[in-house]
């Protein structure tokens, strides 16, 4: 602790992200990376835009991207929001939507980084247990004090919640803003996006890391009211005018544009999925009905932390969480088809020790 | 004002950039972009770096840029923090080092994105007067409550403070913060990270925006003691874990590496300055002795508004500021020597009405 530092640091509980080795040779099922290339079209318009008109700021207001998404999703401009990335995306949410003194409700097990915002921001938690088969009751959700937040499907459980359960949440919040953190969402049934026109309490927030294989370019944005997308607006220009750089919104566009490469690779991915999730059934492991780019998995013989450092001895990274409740279950992203037999040959010689 | 917005966002005042014209024809000096274009090299390494490992997450530690800068400046690694441009340093740094009990201190003209800060973050302020000049008077800043900031030249005035002003005020302020604001100290005398060694209390933050022609890219940075880059890390790693895509780690390590270019540019941006400050006293106008890449000028007989406007007119663009003490400035970013013509040209014909 130093005495320079605020409370603010002095509280935080940083969040730590999976683990990003420089080793070509590893396998990388870790960190929910889409295992396909960008579209070609993305990385020709990034080369196209890095020219001297870098020197310039970019769009404050990113506009053209914000319609781009909007055009997706048959809203108006004013109902997009556009950060860099969707962490940053939840940080301006935290703090727009979420008050000091007045207590949010999220699940037990979800996304690690809603307690680190919760205590960066000082406000308090109520956070909610999962039933038995880790599945989200809707009505533990009733009437919250400060807001509601989860993610659909829920990370690292990778379940679906049906959207009556989501309408039933925003009808009993109607003064609470209720946060669906869709990060996976396009591996899944369907976007609450469609529930925008009837609740003004919604707010849905989205990535480019996932399912347009953009990690690497820092992209997230959120759908919403107008008046939710100016309180972020608020935030997001009392805070830094350009979170957005030029290549990024170049990329961005073409990105939302190329909708044929888009279906083609989660198309493949939910494939895989089908395949991977039969073949860990088959050697014995317990796997969540996954509707993500990733499986959630348990072994009833096998230790899980031993199997993710056997598994690393191997070159084949994948996502252990040493906290209660799922410290016996093992996070796998979905890779390519090449990928994902390896890890299973891999797997096999483990399993046999 | 909505329902759902929290205390923050009700009590903001977000901060209105400079206009951004998409009008190619129009001479653009009012937001103190760099009128060279980036180094070759950054274009470059940008576009080799735009393949498919745009996919993967990019670094978090973003230590092979830190390394670049901490060698440019003969620091540690440790000494050296990276946002997406220098307001996002300052955004975290108010976070990291000021409190919401404690009253800041700021020169009453000056960056206009502090007060945003200060009411975002809820922390109360002392706006400090500056002498008739627009000069900094050392002894003003003397054992703030909770920290200083003050940028280096000022902005808007143009103005440098010696060093040893600095340090005076960071010898009376030994258990607070003071940040120096260093964003246009490539076109001055000399930066005050030669005083690193001496004070653990002094924070400088540079930006890549200006004097490395990327505002297009966003790429700003903070140097300080390893106690409060470590708060800086704290901060951000409860924020969003990726600030910094893969394009701009790559395009800031070559521009940090491309001294050549950056000295050829910077050199003819002063020398410009130079030969603008002539001309601009020539006409009449009284011009503070600029030691940043913009001058800030008032004529006795003409109205810094309706000069603004009659500039905007015929396609130029300067920075006009209606606030008290500087409503009768303009203040003018340097561009090339043949827009800096025109901008002449045009002038005189405005000057003749």
């Amino acid at each position: 602790m130093s005495k320079f530092w605020s409370s603010a640091v002095k509280r935080s509980d940083p969040y730590i992200p999976g683990e990003q080795l420089n080793d070509p040779k590893i396998i990388k099922l870790n960190t929910n990376e889409n295992p396909y290339p960008p579209s070609p079209l993305v990385l020709d318009a990034i080369k196209k835009e890095a020219d001297q008109s870098l020197r310039l700021y970019p769009s404050p207001t990113v506009d053209e991207l914000r319609n781009e998404i909007a055009d997706y999703y048959g809203l108006g401009k004013d109902s997009v929001f556009i950060g860099n990335g969707s962490d940053e995306v939840l940080a301006f949410s935290f703090m727009a939507f979420f008050e000091s003194g007045r207590k949010i409700r999220y699940p037990e097990v979800s996304y690690s980084f809603y307690p680190v915002y919760a205590k960066l921001f000082n406000i308090p938690v109520e956070e909610v247990p999962l039933q038995a088969d880790f599945s989200i009751q809707a009505s533990d959700f009733h009437s919250s004090e400060g807001g509601v937040i989860f993610p659909n499907p829920n990370a690292p459980t990778s379940l679906y919640l049906q959207l009556e359960a989501i309408e039933d949440i925003l009808q009993h919040n109607r003064d609470r803003v209720v946060i669906v953190d869709e990060a996976y969402i396009d591996f899944a049934e369907e976007s609450a996006v469609k529930l925008l026109h009837k609740y003004d309490n919604l707010l849905v927030i989205q990535t480019m890391s996932k399912s347009r294989s953009l990690a690497g370019l820092r992209l997230g944005f959120a759908l919403g009211s107008p008046e939710l997308i100016e309180g972020l607006i608020r935030i997001k220009d009392s805070f830094n005018s350009y979170t957005i750089d030029r290549l990024a919104i170049a990329g961005g566009i073409a990105a939302m544009k190329d909708k044929v490469y888009f279906e083609a690779t989660r198309e493949k991915i939910k494939r895989t999925r089908i395949w991977a999730t039969q073949e860990l059934r088959k050697r014995g492991f317990n796997v969540l009905p996954s509707q993500a780019n990733f499986l959630f998995a348990t072994h009833p013989d096998k230790e899980a932390s031993s199997l993710y450092e056997q598994l690393k001895e191997n070159k084949i990274l994948v996502r252990y969480f040493n906290k209660p409740l799922i410290n016996e279950y093992l996070r796998i992203t979905i890779g390519t088809e090449v990928e994902m037999d390896t890890f299973f040959q891999v797997l096999d010689k483990l399993l046999k020790k």
